[in-house]
């Protein structure tokens, strides 16, 4: 180990050019780190505060200029991905990507390592998936392409109108056919792990998601089992970073909902309600710095600003904005976040109902 | 007032590249801003993060670029802090500046506005300087010169050795000949006033400084009359921004030392300590944002890394840093900081120990 922080100054790659690379790059600036970032869109958040932004075609420069290469978002550049990983250079590794790649693997992963995790069954198209439906669940159930999927995309949860969902039998991939799960709440957790296989957890937070996408989480939420399965999860991947896990709380039960082998939406109230924020520790642990706290140092949470840009300035007296910047508005599209801090739960949850009325004045319309 | 935080994204302009104006940047980012520089070193810290950097050549173009300028160091860059003055774009105001461009003029303001500040006569010349503090102060005491004084530059502590000042003698500039005081501790208090006159202040913080440099402060030290000293000096100057008050407190009294027009070193804690930043709070007031809130979250404090680029990486078991990627290390240099935070003020207080003995083996060197 070396003896000063400043012995080695690391490039980072960064594959993606979001909002999670954005406060990657933010966080790390603090360090003796420079940062590259491979993205399509120069406008994107991250590409306008890195060091240099390489496109998708140059990625075999970006890879070889960089020291380590991580990632913001899992579903695109796989040549990228593939030959960081060959270059000995792809920090979490592609194991984790490629649970993501394909929603059946993930699911699989779960069973085969005793991590609970709704019930389901793997169809080869979608007519398959329909006919599984049927069978197995009485026609109630979620359907879920096996690529591509995030942010609620590709997934279709289907109640007691099963005949809308005919078009489906046209689907020749994979699907994951799963029960429905009639959760209580939505809960996740931020694990980080570093090279010498030691783990740390932020507290577990409550979530709120909507069609697909978190609108606001808050905690701290203690809940030891949701700890041990995404420490247990961690560890199964070997896996070197900061990751969000995500599960259905159901009668007192942990389910797993899915997990992001990244720094992740739920984890953005780190940034203000902890004194090490997740951005910070993945960058530790991708680096090899020894970790930090993960103790919060205040109730906190955070909203999502949802495809506006109308942002009321009283916003501010309940919290901290993060604006991303963006080039352009869109529907479902993450603009930016406000994270509030608080002395208590009660609290943290009455500012978050604040800005939500404050941002939303006629309701989410995701 | 405008409905949104995002129907107005102002350029704002800062006079000088250095850490302070880094994190202005950095924490500024997170808003719908631009951020100019105005600098010569192309390499310093916040023209590396800027959405341009100008030299000071260009300071028309500078200004003229800029909806809003501020600044991180009042000592030079005199014709740019005059046309923005004239420009009508100056925050805060000329005024602070010129007290500070002149000692005994920042001296004359506190006798006049009643604000305590240690016994001082003002020398036309290092000659009468000095046969003032034979005079009146017995050879014992402290000589400024006038102009251009900051971190210890230009200030002379005589005790039993006026001898060795004799050089002095051939100065001809103004001095401030000022009483020695031996005081218990040394003090500061960051305010914040807002465009209507709303003024906020963080806890006001115990500091250590050596020959004339902060090496540590920590806080929460609650001193209701060095509060009421820094709201009355920034409502006296019709101030607005944020603003560092250092003061001397001896036998329970409280005299100003120095003010800072600007975010200040010993409110670098608040990045952490509080949920808003004295950075936040200053951008928010000259843009014209209300103020946040200036409670602290936590006790905390922060060690200044000066003139070495040695930081063990056990340093980061106890805290935070920010390194500010200066080009090259020069002795009583400030190369970074280190944030902590602890439950209360002895534990803050044994990181800071702890931190000083890592970063420092040798003990300081000045």
């Amino acid at each position: 180990m070396m003896y000063s922080i400043l012995d080695w100054k690391p490039k980072i790659g960064i594959l993606g050019g979001g909002q999670l690379g954005w406060m990657m790059i933010l966080e790390g600036r603090r360090f003796p780190f420079t940062f590259y970032v491979l993205e399509s869109d120069k406008s994107a958040p991250a590409c306008k505060i890195a060091d240099k932004c390489f496109s998708p075609e140059q990625y075999k420069e970006f890879v070889d200029s960089s020291d380590i290469v991580t990632f913001e978002f899992e579903h695109v550049y796989d040549k990228a991905l593939e030959y960081a990983e060959e270059s000995g250079k792809l920090l979490p590794k592609l194991n984790t990507v490629e649970l993501k790649r394909e929603r059946y693997k993930e699911k699989i992963f779960y069973k085969e390592h005793n991590l609970p995790t709704p019930r389901f069954f793997i169809a080869n198209d979608g007519e398959e998936a329909l006919k599984i439906l049927k069978e197995e669940f009485n026609g109630v159930g979620v359907l879920k392409e096996s690529r591509g999927g995030y942010d609620g995309k590709g997934q279709y949860f289907i109640k007691s109108d099963i005949e809308k969902y005919e078009f489906l039998k046209n689907k020749k991939e994979k699907f994951v056919v799963e029960e429905y799960v009639n959760f209580d709440f939505e809960a996740s957790v931020i694990v980080v792990r570093d090279k010498k296989g030691i783990i740390a957890n932020y507290p577990p937070t409550f979530n709120y998601n909507e069609k697909g996408i978190l609108v606001y989480n808050y905690g701290p939420y203690y809940n030891q089992e949701i700890v041990n399965i995404g420490k247990k999860l961690s560890e199964e991947l070997d896996y070197i970073g900061t990751m969000g896990v995500e599960v259905f709380v159901v009668n007192g039960k942990v389910l797993i909902n899915e997990f992001a082998p990244r720094v992740h939406n739920t984890g953005h109230y780190t940034l203000d309600g902890a004194f090490i924020s997740q951005f910070e520790q993945h960058l530790r642990a991708i680096v090899g710095i020894e970790l930090g706290s993960t103790s919060i140092i205040s109730p906190s949470g955070m909203v999502n600003i949802l495809g506006t840009d109308r942002v009321p300035h009283e916003v501010l007296r309940y919290g901290k904005i993060y604006w991303y910047s963006k080039a352009e508005v869109r529907k479902r599209r993450k603009m930016g976040h406000i994270n509030v801090v608080g002395n208590n739960l009660e609290e943290v949850k009455q500012k978050i109902d604040k800005i939500i009325e404050l941002i939303y004045p006629n309701g989410l319309d995701l």
